[in-house]
Formats: C-alpha cells, structure tokens, sequence
C-alpha cells in the first residue's frame, strides 16, 4: 500500500542544480495552485538575483535572510544571529500550515558551521512540520543526520564546469 | 579573462531534479526578461504536469512532443518518427535566435536509444546554435560525446528515495 506524506527533501553535493531545482519544484507547486515561499539563508537581502525577479512577478513570496556567505562577513556574532532569525522565520513559516511546500535554501550551511544546532532543528522539525507540507533544503555539505531525517536525498555531482576554461558565471542561467 | 557565451548544460544521472533544475533555470532567466522555451522529448502531449500549468500561467512556452516512455509505445517506429518531428521542432525554435534559453527536456533518451544520431545532432549544433543561446539538456544516460560536447554537466545522484519506504509520487512536487 502507498501512502501520500509531506516530504522532506534535501539536494546537497559540489554541484550545479541544487536552489534551481528547488526553484522548479516551487514553481511546477505554483503552477497547481499550491501555497509556497523560499527563505534563503545566504544570499544577501539586497542582491537582485533572477530568482527573486521572476518570484515577484508570480507574487511568489522569497525572503534573503542572509549576509552572503560567511567568509565574506566580518562580524561572525552577526552572521550567527541572522542565522537564527532566518529559522525563526522559518519556524513560523512552517508551524502557520499556511503552506504546501517550504524551500529553505542554502539552509546546510548555517547547520554545517553549527550557526545552528542540526539536532535541535531536527528535533523541532519532527514536533511541529505539518505533515502534509513538503519541506526542500538545499545547500552543500548537508550534515548525515539530516540526510538520515529526510525523505529524497539528491546529491549533485559537477562533472564538468566552464569556469574550468575562463567562461565566467552568467546572469538568469546561474543567480 | 574570462569571456560570456551560451552555454551548452546537461543534467544527467539517475536522481530527481534534472527537470527541475531545468525549469528553475527557465523560470530565473523568464525573471531577468530573458526569451526562453521548453520541448519535452518524452512527456504526452495530453499530459497534465505541474510545470506545464505554471508555463501557462506565465506564458512561458512549454512543448511536449512525446508519446511518453518507449516501454509504454507499441509502435517503435512511431516512437522514432516522433523524436524526429520534436528535433526537427527544436532545431527551427535553436536556428530561429529568438530564444536566450532553450531546455531540451529529456532529449538524451532519443539519443541514447538511437531515435537520433548523437553525432549527427552534435554536428549540426555546432554549425547552428547561435553563439549567446544557452541549450539545457535532460535526461538519464547522456551520451558520452554530449558530455564532451558540453559546457556545463551536472551528475544528479539518488542517496535516498521515498519510493523505498512505500510512498508515492506527489503531485506538484514530482511532476
């Protein structure tokens, strides 16, 4: 017998795809009429990525709750607080039942540099996530206790890159 | 120096996400304005798919021109005519330079099961891709003279799938 549930969905791995599919999936969830929004947990709130352009458009709600990644940040006290709020967001994002599918992305990496207790989140998720919603986590290094607590695990796996031969990254094909 | 050009990504492996990342690409590049289009080399043209829906919504072109899987046709040689009349879609929509981004959804199955000579489409990209049109590709088993011939190739690889514990596809969130 099968049986329907929210999943927990993560896409970790070195490689490209893992916030644009995660992008795809809110977007294809969008096109059923399904309730979804994106936190992003590293990119800057005041950057202009093609993302948040074409969410605006939708009337697709994505919050920036980050300061860009940490070894740009200066004040490490400061990342780690934004690291927190960006999950209180998130808490109330996913407790409210308001929505059918959560996108926390780059959400790895507040738990790989232990911004964030992977245990507590975990332990928090399994108590309050509805079980209907779908929660996708995206980001490298995603830490094994969270790959043990998901649902769909993809790793993504670069096999060949252009930066390799001096072609530099693109607007609206990768941010 | 690094310079700009289009292009040429694949998205292969047995994993999720191929498709999506793909449609993630499309809907970032649609929010920078950009011209893009989607032709589904295996998907129904009755079928009903999330993305398609949210295509709609946005104007976004979406094309199936499968019949779905070869498994599931009784006619192979329908099957191959098939792929043929949605190259030959492809290559009008590739040589027409209307488009920033073109995806090529599923296009490595034709390939691998010889619908179309991969050589032969190898050759006539290189002679009629416009040089700022980036080509995504999709699919399982990419041949290997596409990964050569390609720019940008992402392995996306199954750690951990519900199927496993008994749970079905969700619509919105698979297809």
């Amino acid at each position: 017998m099968t049986k329907k549930k929210g999943l927990v969905i993560v896409n970790t791995g070195n490689g490209k795809g893992k916030t644009t599919a995660a992008l795809g999936l809110l977007f294809r969830a969008w096109g059923r009429g399904m309730n979804v929004c994106m936190l992003q947990f590293i990119k800057n709130e005041n950057a202009k990525y093609g993302e948040i352009k074409a969410a605006h458009k939708l009337g697709i709600e994505i919050t920036p709750t980050g300061d860009g990644f940490t070894w740009l940040s200066k004040d490490m006290d400061k990342t780690t607080a934004r690291a927190r709020h960006g999950w209180a967001l998130a808490q109330e994002k996913i407790a409210s039942g308001e929505y059918d599918v959560i996108v926390l992305d780059e959400f790895t990496y507040p738990l790989h540099f232990d911004w964030l207790d992977t245990e507590e989140v975990i332990a928090w998720l399994k108590e309050h996530k509805p079980p209907m919603l779908h929660l996708v986590i995206t980001g490298r290094n995603a830490p094994e206790k969270l790959i043990e607590f998901a649902d769909l695990v993809t790793e993504m796996q670069e096999i060949k890159h252009p930066y390799q031969e001096g072609i530099q990254g693109q607007p609206g094909v990768e941010f």
